[in-house]
């Protein structure tokens, strides 16, 4: 595949993503952003500030490994975090950030690490062949200085040495990414039916 | 543009808002009332008591600034909370008061101001940068005679000089508004997720 | 309008009431039954066991007044109650019977009436002009033999003569008429929407 | 119908259901596995790890009837609890496995009968005219070892001799067939219904 087309492949993969998550609630107003990393090393970018779920080709841009614009837009609030995983996992090619409710609920004046376990669904992550085990999500407080986030995220990856597929942003949503766009939705799909569980579940335990 | 066009465009962008409100089940039955307002200062808005879901250009009807029917069809029954909102902000080209379960049960019986803190979603809003910023959102108790809720909503806004981007009426919807349509649908979007969390918190923090 | 469009209109109205209340999960299965009364004094009603969702002209017939199949069609077991609604009410012209899970578990092992008041949707009844309004929904117990409910529906009426536009029957589903399919239909909305915020409030009363 | 043409009609049948099924969120991710039995006593049955939401009849493939490969694919690695199903329903001639929140909440951390009575929508399954009977809906914790669950499955059949139409599998989702897809359709359509109204009763009943 030549440079362009996978340019324009990832971005029309994210422009479906975009519509599929808005319609399960998933990026309500203009909340969210999307990446794919292309075969050069650049990556395919949503514009800041634009409603995920009707996006079109002038809303995704080019930036480079680092983060930099490449063509002259202005990259999504929070590109640092997409740099922090690509960089950090050399098979990821698809960093998505959705912003439900229920991981928003989840996640809101909460710290730590969520752990999920005795999920048949838990399958859904790669290298995960039980419900037995045990799927660390970590909770990281919401900040606005997204260097100091994404230095965060990288600092907590760096002492725990057990796979992570997604992480939680207190009040804010999830990060979760993946080998192609389609296992990156996965991921999502995966991740959104355990955080309602959980919250169901939370709420029984209340009696 | 012309006058007319403006009006058509209007009238054809508040028949999709209602199309997509009511698919999210946020204007049930013939519930709720949207209305822009025009280059010429009039105001093109829902003609009373049809279903939001399923407007046509009949049901949308041309009214002056104060609300008065400029072409025989009888405007909605709180034209006169739209003539308020865009008397107080200028800026405001549209108005939308949706009808949703979580706006109602957060609403009822309540009084006074829902402060809504510490959520990414936040920076939806005209002017917030930060989820920590505190978003106040006032609700009023419903009443019938919609000069005098009116008047007790401009009274708020004139005791308050902390930015107001929507409000509540106790057990019957809210109201919102924009610079455009996509600018109200968004802030609709953002209130209605921020609803659904605050609900959802209530409902936790009952055990 | 002649006899056969007549039918025809309202054979394809109630097809697509089917379609869009499973859509909204209120007919699950085979749950539900909808009914109109034609000019001629005759039912257009659902044959009995047929998918609500998924409705053809096949499964409409036609039945007399007394709910007595005219065409060799087996009609809904609950016939008998569309047929007291029609003589208890000779403005209706519709009558649907949706089987949500709000109003399943809101009637479940309960009996006697709901009380809905304070809400503004309320106004969506013929007759409501204010949230203020006292909307009585009885709640009669669950019975295999519907000339016995329907017998039951109708005492209950006769004792009562504040307005009803609809009841539930415990662990079942609901009941609601109108004037048309439309009307009936926004009627079912109503109710819906009135029957989550109960249940949404007794959920928050738990605490 | 010839071999080939019931094969495909079932193939088709099976993609359908998916879509719906992923569109009602039951089948997230790569989760649940469907089949058909076919009238030669093979079966058509999902791939192993393809998204159920997103079918094609490459996504579909053909076992005999102990489960075991006829064209060279990987048949979902639970295939036995379909084998146990067909082997003691002879009128079963679909078997869907899906996997929804409300199943995976109400049988999470749970063991023994789920006890359903005093629903009306009980009617939907064969040989059940009332809502005073008792459906008895057995949860067997989850097992990765699908042999040993199946012969647990049967294990209990044997033991029991009230009617069976389903089965949960705690934290992992569950299990019901009919004699169509259509059939089996209508049953997940009740289970999901009740499932939905016993979490819902059980939160209301924390207080």
């Amino acid at each position: 595949m030549n440079q362009s087309s996978d340019y324009e492949a990832c971005a029309d993969q994210l422009i479906e993503a975009g519509r599929s998550l808005f319609e399960r609630g998933m990026v309500p107003a203009t909340s969210g952003n999307f990446s794919c990393r292309l075969h050069g090393g650049d990556m395919a970018i949503t514009v800041s500030g634009r409603h995920k779920g009707r996006l079109t080709r002038a809303d995704i841009m080019r930036a480079s490994a680092d983060g930099v614009s490449l063509d002259g837009n202005k990259p999504s609030a929070e590109t640092r975090l997409h740099v922090q995983i690509y960089r950090r996992f050399p098979e990821a090619r698809c960093v998505l950030h959705p912003h439900s409710v229920n991981a928003t609920v989840l996640s809101r004046g909460r710290r730590g690490v969520l752990e999920l376990q005795d999920y048949e669904l838990l399958k859904a992550f790669p290298g995960i062949d039980t419900h037995e085990a045990r799927l660390d999500v970590p909770i990281f407080a919401n900040d606005q200085n997204i260097d100091r986030l994404a230095a965060e995220v990288d600092a907590w990856m760096d002492r725990h040495d057990t796979p992570v597929h997604g992480y939680l942003i207190a009040g804010h949503g999830f990060y979760t990414w993946g080998a192609s766009v389609n296992d990156a939705m996965r991921h999502i799909e995966a991740f959104e039916f355990l955080f309602e569980c959980e919250l169901q579940q939370t709420r029984l335990g209340n009696s």
